[in-house]
């Protein structure tokens, strides 16, 4: 491609809504360009990463097996009726009405319409396994669209549903897909992480997200650096300290703490250790009842793993400050299990802790040296917890580390729960009808270069892998309109890279170097050659990739295996 | 690909609501399914097809210098609002509320979301021409959808818009897409015609339709045999007879006409030459008055023209029985300019008639024998008609023909239209901002598919042109699963065929020779290898194009050069 030919259109500074870095980037390098709230304009530079990206996704996905269907964007209201999920989305869910006021929506995923197909096609066990996947236009209209493409409302998906005999069979599915994921994010040159996630109420341990690291993720990945396993926030195992329970050795004491609201008033008013205090949370039982729940001070109640609690309120909901006064005679901030009568789960770290720091259920009243079983009943003990940094892993290899991830993928076994909904089913060998065995598998494919950015880029602007740059090569000629001996030395290596199948750009705008330079640091163009009369004059060329703080000068005709190099 | 490995799904049957050939057999051959009115999925065997066209159009619109974006599906009211097109389009345009009750459409093109961009990116002349495209889905909310993808509500486009300096750039412009027009329908294989269309309110004579010719066509295309002219049947000229008017023969009789309607009823009823009779038509001019316009009995008013002549109310709007009684005193089907004080308009064909035989002006009454000027004012004269077969050519080169056709593109100068309505503007080299001169370029990406089987069918099935047929080649090997011979030939030949970049299929799937060859049939694969046992026997397999009545057959060795030498 010839710049001249091309369209680039780069900004000094980012418009001042965009909060993040990609974002930033993405704007001020001519990626993007905001059409509305969420919604973008893929310019001429930013699509030609996307279709990297997209190609990339598609010929693995072929290569395992999946087959690539598009289905519509529009959608008749119909079908998302029979999964419940019309009525069942929140706001998310786009919804409109035809000229005939037939209902719609704009498909945010497509387990409806795949389901669809395959009770319709799908009719013996004989033409299962079937992996059905398609790259297309998902819309989710977001509260507060922003981050530019990693939270916006219109976005590319490469969505693909397997449809299986058993759930034996869809675990098989369930793990090619893992495996071709693991290679579309080798292949993506990015540094990414699968980690377990949770299953909610499809239950079973398939569900993996595919997370790009970057300081600036959204999520929290757990993992253990001397071993495989990873998991995120919601899911990873907070495992029970090691020994027992010490015995009570300090009396049980209350203590007047006015103004005491929070666990940091606490410790700073009693001058104590925070892991001598236990934080009291309640909520909603199936019943409506108070139920108390005790994490160490330090600690954070995991929400999603109070909810799988059996008898505790789907979705998880604190209790009221009605509910509470009237449970304990008390408000927030002075709560604990002395003297309450409902039902009490401490966390796995919580139940082997004697003599702590615990609300008095009155209010600016606190105890310390609480025990259970002396002081309050023995609790029920759960994992209630995120773990933090240094917790012991649960496959006891060593101590978790916590990083910053982008999900960019997921693979999630669905089982039989929309099959179920729709009644979709297969003759299985028996002559019986049988519900298909279903998995789902997501790639946030505009996504994917939000976090690409966020994970590489340095103060002058993106830095790409090779393999979805929107040029791999730029060839930079200083002087290209005014020194005949620059202009054929680009034009030939141009060439040369051309016909060698290299994704080239040739500089040929006569911008000024200064100006040149800016633009492609900030595209990220990995690989940069410069050609000038000076250099020339002393056989010289110069190489210089995107990470490199100085160029390598380099013979002419070494340029071309060089660059062959390290292109791989 | 292997079959096995792939998705067939073919159907005996149509179902019950298609209405053509081309539908019929895209749902028979399984390339899409039906989601709803006018919305389908995309298949696997359809989507193969459907990437080759999106392919062949993207690589001749780069090598004709335009350049990629993709503009969002969901756009803002606001835009649409600028150029009037919010609420001054119909019903087609779908428009919604998000979240947050602000207005968006679903795009059926995209002129002001490009122009948009232009105003914003294009500041100098320097960076003219530019001519933007993206292949993207698209919504009409058409009210009665029918044809399948033929006109659906969603579907795919590719849609071009160009911006220039001036008229004059604009036409370059203009002709570039023309000229790669003609390569994308050249390599798709279509028989096809570029022909001359209306510009409506913009003028000038930059518009061209690119009409896939097939019988089954809605519009009907005018050409001459012996030239290069050629226009849509709204557009054709229709050129006045040679020669003088003849002189009044006849004396003006009225004739009493009882129940004669219409024109047949009058020809019946005289027994006379159609040739001989005027049929009146009324239409409303721009003050509300009643205007007589003129054309031969065996003629058709053309809308389109008529709408175009100066003082006719826009749209044409057929006058009011109301308004007939009141300005000519009797009722349709006795009309005529006898007697009549507004303005007569006559058709370039009625102008040179003489004794022609027309209403009187009074129920159940017709004169014959009526003349211009002796029996009543001599008309305004225009070309008001439809051309037909016969017509003389308005570039004076022959007679006219007529064939059915089907557009599948619009070439179109746009002029200032919509830079003006959202003043978007350049500075030019003199300092001073001027409006983009634009043109749009479309292509109905998924249409194409229909149009291409419309024109290649037979009773078996489609017939794929090589570029973008679902498979180019199909290996019928009949006992693959029984025959080591058999399976040991076909597997070398698939080999060999993908070694050589051939896009080819095994039909591995173990069906019965007949069920297999009906579905290639019906698939339309264009060129089908079968290898037997008998025929390997005699050192012989069967290659047969799908045009081709009998099978041929080659030795093993043949086949591969053979098949090379077919695909090009």
């Amino acid at each position: 491609m010839r710049a001249s030919q091309f369209f680039i259109s780069t900004l000094k500074e980012a418009p001042a809504d965009a909060d993040i870095v990609s974002q930033k980037l993405m704007l001020r390098a001519g990626f993007i360009r905001k059409v509305a709230a969420g919604v973008y304009n893929w310019m001429p530079m930013g699509l030609r990463s996307l279709r990297k990206v997209e190609s990339i996704v598609r010929e693995e996905m072929n290569c395992a097996g999946a087959i690539e269907i598009v289905m519509p964007v529009v959608q008749p209201a119909g079908l998302w009726q029979e999964t419940g999920r019309f009525d069942g989305m929140g706001d998310e869910l786009l919804r409109f009405k035809d000229r005939h006021e037939r209902d719609f929506v704009i498909q945010p995923t497509s387990e409806e319409v795949v389901t669809d197909i395959a009770r319709n096609e799908l009719k013996s066990y004989r033409a299962l396994p079937k992996n059905f996947y398609q790259i297309q236009t998902k819309f989710r209209d977001e509260r507060r669209p922003r981050f530019g493409v990693m939270r916006g409302r219109e976005f590319t998906m490469k969505d693909a549903y397997s449809f299986d005999r058993s759930a034996e069979a869809a675990g098989v599915s369930y793990d090619t897909m893992y495996a071709a994921y693991c290679r579309i994010f080798d292949r993506l040159g990015l540094t990414y992480r699968a980690v377990a996630a949770d299953t909610g109420a499809i239950g079973g341990d398939r569900s993996h997200e595919f997370q790009v690291i970057a300081d600036t993720g959204e999520d929290a990945i757990v993992y253990c650096p001397n071993s495989d396993y990873a998991a995120n926030i919601e899911l990873a195992e907070a495992v029970a300290p090691a020994g027992e329970r010490a015995a009570a050795a300090e009396a049980l004491t209350k203590v007047h703490t006015p103004g005491v609201k929070t666990i940091a008033d606490l410790v700073r008013f009693l001058n104590i250790d925070i892991k001598a205090t236990v934080k009291a949370l309640v909520v909603e039982g199936e019943e409506g009842d108070a139920v108390l729940m005790l994490v160490r001070g330090d600690h954070e109640l995991n929400e999603v793993k109070a909810e799988k609690i059996a008898g505790i309120k789907k979705p998880l909901t604190m209790a009221t400050p009605a509910l509470i006064n009237k449970a304990f005679g008390a408000n927030p901030g002075s709560l604990g299990p002395v003297g309450f009568n409902g039902r009490i789960i401490a966390d796995r770290t919580v139940a082997k802790m004697a003599d702590f720091v615990i609300g008095a259920n009155e209010d600016d009243q606190h105890y310390t040296g609480a025990n259970f079983v002396r002081d309050c009943v023995e609790p029920e003990v759960a994992d209630l917890r995120n773990v933090v940094v240094g917790d012991a892993s649960p496959d006891g290899k060593g101590e978790l580390a916590i990083q910053r991830g982008i999900e960019v993928g997921h693979v999630f076994y669905l089982g039989t729960k929309y099959s179920k909904a729709m009644d979709a089913t297969f003759l299985d060998e028996d002559g019986k009808p049988k519900h298909f065995e279903m998995g789902c598998y997501g790639i946030g494919v505009t996504r994917i270069l939000g976090a690409a950015i966020e994970q590489n880029f340095d103060d002058k602007g993106m830095i790409w892998p090779d393999s979805i740059a929107p040029f791999s090569v730029v060839i930079c000629p200083v002087g290209y309109d005014r020194s005949e001996a620059v202009k054929a030395t680009a034009d030939q290596l141009y060439g040369e890279l051309l016909a060698a199948g290299v994704d080239v750009i040739i500089d040929d705008r006569g911008e000024r170097p200064g100006a040149m330079f800016a633009d492609w640091e900030l595209i990220g163009a990995p690989h940069r050659v410069t050609i000038g009369d000076r250099g020339l004059k002393e056989g010289k060329l110069e190489y210089q990739h995107r990470r490199d703080s100085e160029a390598t000068a380099v013979a002419p005709a070494d340029i071309l295996p060089l660059l062959l190099a390290k292109l791989g």
